[in-house]
């Protein structure tokens, strides 16, 4: 990537953060825009941004090449309404937000001239957020999805291909938004409301001592940011109601095994449940 | 622990093996009956035991001091009708079984007189099985859970401690059958039949490769080993619908506040959740 572009960094959370971070080491200069004072200091005291401001800003956007909004979706729509203007063309910007469908074209329609958004998804979350966390988040682990319109140029698309490759995700892919939220509803969304699930099904205080590692791990995500959840869940409503019901069907045909005291067909099931989990391992 | 004392080993799966190891290494004298002669020779060149026979093996059993019994529950109470007769009066033995209702009533009263059987269950199972595994079990960071009955004296209940604690136990506690059952549903049953529900639901090999570490986490117990897992599921079939009911019933409430578009709702959850998750990894 050319080094000499301006990388502005909207919102400075554990990703924003890290992008700032993952960039400024790697030579690029990086500016930030972000509501708390507190978060600009320590951005700026750890070098991962060399400028940033949390009002009167439009400088910044005027002078940015590229944009990363780290953002949640409905704070990003509402932002680009009020300064999308100010961004000047030839600008290509992308996001890091983990649903797609509504956002991406509804950010698209409120475009200047020549300013391009080339969505993206860096799976790389955590329980935690903030920029004062940005050092704990692992790109080299982690999935990065990009899910182009047919608005997009080529140029774009392999701008942002190139911005995951520097940031050394491990696994760079394209989807259409569709795809993608149905996917990130099954193997995202869906975890975390069980793991919530699990949690608020019982005041299980008293059972902590006696947890195993499966106990544990199942419920790891369910510390949830609740904010950022509540509005990813109820911006893939659809997918994620849709999956929780496949759940749960699933769920209740083991409930039913049980309750015929059918002892091959539980077996047929945890067979099943083994072989694409044994496929699943070798996938990875 | 007295070291002249004889154990048996009834079983070499992955508890027994693990069993079978450790006593070896702190100088018991170790003995096994095992079906499999490929079992039995390999914990014998691994020096796991002395000893061991797959027939006629009436000898082990009247020579044995304790006894530990790391089989299936249903096979467990098979083997005690057919050879529970050649325990010797003053020997004390455990299991390793993850339920305890009606498992440990039925044995204690199939027992010749003099003999006691004190129940207890190391939660240290991993997605393997069989004695080749044993070595990759660690007990140090595993509860073992001792539910003795009215029928126990305080001998046995201390000699099963005693053991617990050569073995090298995290954490040892006591818990009557009815209690370890209704925790061991919640706690890994229920886990389980999560884990297995979200690889049944969708044919998600396609997904694979986008996957991020909550799916990965909440579903590495979805290889089952299905013959042991229907065994224990069934055996506990009335807890762990329960604790599925409840369960369905807390995953209902987050689809419901979903349907409503109640954010503030799905708020209030997710900072439930986040709270208990919280207490629990405190309590850790």
């Amino acid at each position: 990537m050319e080094q000499n572009k301006i990388y502005l960094i909207v919102g400075l959370g554990l990703l924003g953060g890290k992008y700032a971070k993952e960039l400024s080491e790697r030579g690029f200069t990086v500016t930030a825009i972000e509501r708390s004072e507190e978060r600009l200091q320590f951005a700026l005291e750890h070098g991962y941004i060399s400028r940033g401001k949390s009002a009167d800003f439009t400088d910044l956007i005027q002078e940015a090449d590229h944009i990363v909004f780290g953002l949640y979706p409905t704070v990003f729509i509402e932002w680009v309404r009020q300064w999308g203007k100010y961004i000047q063309p030839g600008c290509v910007f992308t996001d890091v937000s983990g649903v797609k469908t509504g956002l991406v074209d509804t950010i698209q329609q409120l475009l200047p001239e020549g300013v391009e958004f080339i969505a993206s998804h860096p799976m790389a979350g955590k329980e935690t957020s903030g920029v004062e966390n940005s050092d704990k988040v692992d790109f080299s682990t982690a999935n990065f999805i990009i899910t182009p319109t047919e608005k997009n140029t080529p140029q774009a698309i392999a701008w942002c291909r190139e911005l995951a490759e520097t940031l050394g995700f491990r696994h760079i892919t394209m989807l259409t938004a569709a795809m993608h939220d149905h996917m990130i509803g099954y193997v995202s969304q869906l975890c975390h409301a069980i793991a919530a699930a699990l949690m608020i099904a019982e005041d299980n205080t008293s059972l902590a001592e006696y947890t195993g590692d499966s106990f544990r791990d199942l419920t790891r995500i369910a510390r949830l940011n609740d904010k950022m959840w509540a509005e990813l869940f109820l911006w893939n409503k659809e997918n994620l109601i849709n999956q929780i019901d496949q759940f749960d069907m699933a769920l209740q045909t083991i409930k039913k095994a049980m309750e015929d005291d059918d002892r091959e067909k539980l077996e047929r099931l945890f067979q099943l449940s083994t072989k694409r989990r044994a496929l699943f391992d070798k996938k990875q």
